[in-house]
């Protein structure tokens, strides 16, 4: 029995102009969480100079997160959930397609096999 | 070349009432990212009815995070770092002895090997 599913996603060749802009960043991935039928309770955002945001956003099912490299096009998303109504591969699709995404992956490592 | 190193730590057999304080495993998070040698932008934490937190410490170099099930003594950490003078080890090593695990693994993933 694993009490997690943790998605490790990579989002390359994206929108640059996307993953440099805090706002849109965190609206997408509040909306991930939406797409995944999880409860959010919390999130933290910040901008980088000269570029790049990160941002996580507290879930009542574990967390989503996000690091952009704007520079190179590129992201790295985390979706830690728990419970069997989730789906964390909606968040996925979601934001490979919002992000322009042209080279997208993802593996699933599960946590706590107790 | 990879843009990031994410260490996936699993600490089990811990002590049931440190993962159940709130305050304390945020400030075991926080010295962790000390102890990394990171720079803490900002946290998050959230304590779960009827036991169970959560919690994200923001960092210039990406993010640590928490999830704990104390009626299981169990722990999943995940600490995502760039930059070659970090040292998530010693995060791992520092929680896995305050946590007091008994049996605690880790493994890394390098994120955006672009």
């Amino acid at each position: 029995m694993a009490l997690g599913k943790h998605i490790l996603a990579e989002f390359k060749a994206c929108d640059e102009k996307v993953l440099n802009d805090i706002k849109t960043i965190e609206n997408l991935l509040l909306r991930a969480a939406k797409e995944a039928g999880v409860f959010v309770l919390g999130s933290s955002f910040h901008r980088f100079e000269p570029h790049g945001v990160s941002g996580v956003v507290i879930i009542s099912e574990s967390h989503l997160s996000i690091h952009t490299w704007p520079e190179l096009g590129y992201a790295a998303v985390d979706i830690f959930t728990c419970g069997e109504d989730v789906k964390p591969e909606k968040s996925f699709e979601f934001l490979r397609d919002e992000l322009r995404s042209l080279d997208a992956s993802f593996e699933t490592i599960s946590r706590g096999e107790l």
